[in-house]
């Protein structure tokens, strides 16, 4: 499979959320997006309760959407921030979203492997709902990330903003274990 | 782009390489493989000096290899590490490598995103072969990874193997910048 294409495509629902032409001020509008995808992700039993945005910092023009898909595409690597990223990427055709400045938007702390994807990838900005806590409160791994690991993305020029909007967005993560929703991690 | 695909393609001389019917036994002859791709990922100029190779443990058979594709593919996630156990997943249509258990062998010791990648993938077993410091040495930055990233993964269940073959693995890593490689995450 020398020439072979993973699959990265959203589920369908999300479609109407997937607007490259949307622009969108403010890190709580933009927050709220993210925790939007996650909660319909959950609804709609399309994976777990995790879902990203990233956006032009000046312009805030929505660039991509990624919601986990983990179990639906049988990738480990699908986490929302993961599968936005790759999709920012592809659709500049360029490996860095260095410039124009970007910020990523994720409904929950990102997880050890996010947090490294989201240092190369070139965004300037990262804004999170809820604390890892509560996915880990809930059953799932976050791996080894520790306050040092928010200390190296900063000093690498990442400004970080947490805990925006956490209780809407941990409301998610909880409503995922109601629904009986499967920790694939743990 | 909701039904999008990622190309995840290896370079074409490659091709040889990816031979899923092949077995090797041995983490030194395993890792000899993942060094090799490394080293002609360098010489034929098509990304990163790193390559990645995923064993099932037991039977020895290769099941999927990787190659830093950063530039090539336009995707800061393509590092050999992630592009292996895609396609290792992808091949087997599931999200984890857990059964039969599989091994990753990675020409140098993984940056933060691929140890979080690793440790979601199911692979119970790393083996690695130069340094961090040596991806560092010449200017690559290898994220928050500490030793107690190390200490993590192994208490959730995977051995970890590291500094075998690692002068020849440092070599390629040398060679690159010898050969005046493009440092594209500093």
């Amino acid at each position: 499979m020398t020439n072979a294409c993973l699959p990265i495509g959203l589920p369908g629902w999300a479609a109407a959320y997937d607007d490259t032409a949307a622009h969108v001020a403010g890190d709580e509008a933009r927050l709220r997006l993210a925790i939007e995808l996650a909660r319909l992700n959950v609804e709609y039993g399309t994976g777990g309760p995790f879902g990203a945005a990233i956006f032009e910092q000046a312009s805030g023009r929505l660039v991509a959407i990624g919601v986990n898909s983990v179990l639906r595409l049988g990738n480990s690597v699908m986490h929302a921030e993961m599968m936005a990223i790759m999709r920012a990427q592809k659709g500049r055709a360029s490996h860095t979203l260095r410039e124009p400045a970007h910020a990523l938007y994720a409904s929950c702390e990102p997880c050890a492997m996010c947090l490294g994807g989201i240092l190369w990838s070139g965004v300037r900005r990262l804004v999170c709902g809820a604390p890892a806590a509560a996915a880990r409160a809930i059953g799932f791994d976050e791996g080894p990330v520790y306050p040092e690991s928010y200390h190296y993305i900063e000093q690498a020029g990442i400004e970080v903003r947490r805990g925006l909007l956490a209780d809407e967005a941990e409301a998610v993560v909880r409503r995922y274990r109601e629904r009986g929703g499967v920790i694939y991690n743990a």
